[in-house]
């Protein structure tokens, strides 16, 4: 049994004793409470714990208001969380079980209409405790089990039991990342975080600053805001005409959040310039120095390059260190977006693609993609101390008071373009305390040695092709699957592509109705579909690689 | 006992089995596993659920390498969670236990040097699954019980048990809300939620858009991005010199997140013009359209207005329907904040505070504040359809792929700013569902009849001075507390005001120092420092309000 270190030796007695004594009692299945029960739930030492047992308890007649701030509503509402995590425990269970489908599919039309008693409507009127529980079963069973060791649909794949606990605390703490005030301890796992990230990326000290964002997009926003701010910290008060015409560049292959910044923070999108990449999909870095010179000789201002460190479907890292080099010549801002490739950092064995990133003036670093951190965990890291809040600040009065009685610096919540904030620190924080950075590297590199199995296993398989050569910088591998009836055919010829460009999506439908296994797949550019699977699962095996591969022929073989 | 409708009556007996032939097994404290037990755990009729039991289990030499995914791992993760439920529900039960504190408070560098064995340091070696347990119970220990009844500091208070509920399944199913493939059940609750929440506001059937957002300053951020792509769609393409000088307004009271927006979009905050409020914080519509005038004499353009229902300190409520008036007028667009104010719609008795809400062309509705959602609930709603995504849809190939299976769209993502986006719907929806619409409703009626009380109370109390008169229209009672030695002092007198402007931080200091009970403090204006009181906890009693003003009396008396 684990106790704190405050804890001292009674409660362990207390918890063995109530345990041994547990389901023998006589009125426990009425839900009454036996007196030494009574007495354990009135203990007034906040530090000893009570250890609560489940028990059968009709839920058909008790509803919300019978449990907990209710009066007496302690045993409802223990053995109502217990009901709901043995629910959890079995999803868990069943999510690891390649037995179980991946997904149980169905239409929108289909659901909306009611499956089996699973009906979404809202109504004035409460609903018991049990079919609440039912509609949470039900909720997960027409899920989709992203944690399964089949499904590779997404950058974010994996349940990490860890950050799982972790998520679980969150929400009962269900506090607010804006003041130490009310989340001190989570205000500082985010500053140590931060810092440790900062080390990585390889800025002295690592100092600077940052904050964890709602997702890589927002991450990618704030890194544009921060640039403009940088440069024209007019802006944040006169508007883009305090400001000549800004230009960003980004690859064609980057990820569409910084096309998305530049429309909503007033550049334009048009104003987004997109770099030309080699087959492999990294940015030529001539390609740059000539649009930078083009857009300067418009008259315009060339203001931020975002290099992207992994790419969305072809995991490519474009070169930093030249990058950095075009960066320095015309004193521009360098963001490095390693939303998706940012766990490498923590690999000695791959780290070495984010080569010059410590020349970036800002880095986005998403834990809940590589590094399997339940959603949502992103981090925008910056360079240069004091520039977040210098963007952001609004100074808000009845939030952050300068007379409080601690160090207010602590008070981080005014850096953030949001308000309120979800705390996502606490779940990464526990993991690596769990696994050590050690950890994540195996993670990481298992699931590149994976990633490479894979492309061995189809580079030079008949029904093959490649849609860039060699091995995958990330664990990123796209490929054609060329059913036998599209064999032989002229490979440039129309009727080829549209034919292959339906293959894709016919084998995914088909997986998803028979539930197996998922797997992403996408046009890019002139390139027609093709599959981009990923590997950031932690529960995949190579025996998971094989059954996709086989499973895939299975379904595309007679299309 | 619950069983989902697709539940066959073996698993009833199996779960029941199991049950009454636990505790006296032997070998369960060695981890081993029994045969039945290996038996359940390797059944594979995914619709039989096993219930599991606790086991003294020693986490002392288990890392979390041994959990899941893990080769037989199934009994160390189950375990591990049944343990950290046992840390939770402990915490839930003392966090409504009036006899402990509301927090435990340290200063920052206290924590970071290390409490008892509590270090906040991350390493590169993993910590054993006891070390991991100890920390989330100190994680507890030294934060702050926003849910415990004495906790009035922010507007988001309170522990509703059946939307914790909902997070511990949210982060179990750990998905993403950006495409129906993935998020089907959720994706379709967003959408059915949002509808009824339209219907609320008046608008015919429920029509228009909406999303939910990662706060209420990011909701009233995507309000003045469509307001600019409604009037300027070219803004999106070309930028901000696509338009004239654009000005939003908004009450000097309003929350600082539409300044913030004004500067993040690229308006600058100096072209958001402040409106000047009448005694109780509402904004004077005269004033709004002489300042309308004077930006059109200037040659600037009016684009937006924001009211604010339920303002953060005074919970105001501007008038609606005179403001629409004047955005009908002047062909602007109307943005209502209702981020605290929201959950007045759902009160037959308070929903007339909204009056002329139909008319606004967008909304903000934070159901993480006084409907007691946990963090994070904000929605955006839009009363025309289609300006969302038309805002922000940069159509990426690679996940919105229009050659689904399905219909495409229910694939939501493409609206939001974000790309990944964390599921805060289901929480919502599950207490929705628990409580119904007249659930919500009581609660809401509940929290605004004990502000009343404490407005009578300390309205011609010995001591205390309202900031503003009149019943409040929120839950919002501001108030000075004058210890007897500034009692008789001349109230205009500088000295008095200096004062009196150290009196509430250091009360509030106290408060946080004794751990009693917290509320917030700052000042407006030319106002000095006061209290704001707001009840939003479903927990707080009006003994508990009692204690509120007993407690400032006790630590305020002797200043």
């Amino acid at each position: 049994m684990v106790c704190s270190t405050s804890c001292s030796s009674p409660c362990y007695t207390l918890g063995f004793l109530q345990k041994n004594n547990s389901l023998g009692e006589e009125g426990r299945l009425s839900g009454a409470l036996s007196e030494r029960q009574k007495n354990l739930f009135t203990c007034e030492n906040s530090d000893r714990d009570v250890r609560f047992r489940r028990t059968e308890t009709d839920f058909s007649n008790m509803f919300a208001r019978d449990l907990l701030p209710a009066k007496n509503g302690e045993e409802a509402t223990i053995q109502f969380l217990l009901e709901l995590v043995d629910i959890l425990t079995n999803y868990i269970r069943k999510t690891f079980d390649r037995s179980t489908k991946v997904l149980d599919f169905h239409h929108p039309h289909q659901l909306l209409e009611g499956m089996e008693g699973f009906n979404l409507e809202l109504s004035d009127q409460p609903e018991s405790l049990e079919q609440i529980l039912v509609d949470c079963r039900d909720t997960l069973k027409y899920g989709v089990r992203t944690g399964h060791p089949r499904f590779f649909n997404q950058l974010s794949t994996g349940l990490d039991i860890i950050g799982l606990a972790g998520e679980w605390l969150t929400s009962t703490a269900n506090t607010n990342m804006f003041t130490y005030e009310i989340a001190p301890v989570f205000v500082l796992m985010e500053q140590l975080t931060l810092k440790k990230m900062r080390e990585m990326i390889g800025w002295p000290s690592g100092e600077g600053d940052g904050i964890f964002s709602p997702g890589g997009a927002i991450s990618n926003m704030y890194s544009v805001m921060i640039a403009r701010y940088k440069y024209f910290p007019d802006v944040k008060t006169k508007g883009m005409s305090a400001a000549p015409r800004l230009v960003l560049f980004t690859s064609e292959h980057s990820h569409y959040s910084i096309k998305k910044a530049g429309a909503a923070l007033g550049f334009g999108s048009e104003n987004v310039v997109l770099l030309s990449t080699d087959e492999r999909g990294r940015v030529i870095p001539s390609d740059l120095e000539a649009k930078i010179l083009d857009v300067k000789q418009k008259g315009y201002h060339p203001l931020f390059v975002n290099a992207t460190a992994g790419s969305t479907v072809y995991g490519a890292f474009d070169p930093i260190n030249e990058i950095a080099d075009i960066c320095e010549k015309y004193n521009m801002w360098l963001h490095v977006d390693g939303a998706w490739g940012g766990g490498l950092l923590m690999s000695r064995k791959h780290r070495h693609k984010f080569s010059g990133v410590e020349r970036a003036n800002s880095v986005t670093w998403n834990p809940h993609k590589m590094m399997g951190v339940p959603l949502q965990c992103s981090a925008i890291l910056v360079r240069e101390k004091g520039i977040l809040s210098g963007c952001n600040s609004m100074c808000a009065g009845y939030l952050f008071q300068p007379d409080k009685q601690y160090d207010v610096s602590f008070d981080t919540g005014d850096k953030a373009i949001q308000c309120g904030r979800h705390v996502d620190i606490f779940k990464f924080w526990l993991m690596w305390k769990a696994k050590g950075t050690i950890g994540f590297e195996q993670h990481i590199d298992r699931c590149l040695d994976l990633s490479q199995y894979l492309y061995e296993k189809i580079r030079n398989r008949e029904g093959y092709e490649m849609v860039f050569q060699g091995v995958p910088q990330h664990t990123n591998v796209c490929f054609w699957y060329i059913p036998p009836s599209l064999r032989g055919m002229d490979p440039n010829s129309q009727e080829y592509r549209e034919k292959l460009h339906k293959v894709a999506p016919k084998i995914k439908a088909l997986m998803m109705e028979s539930g197996t296994t998922m797997v992403g797949y996408q046009p890019q550019g002139q390139k027609v579909n093709f599959f981009r699977m990923v590997i950031s699962n932690p529960a995949a095996l190579q025996s998971d690689i094989d059954f996709l591969i086989d499973e895939i022929e299975r379904l595309g073989h007679g299309l």
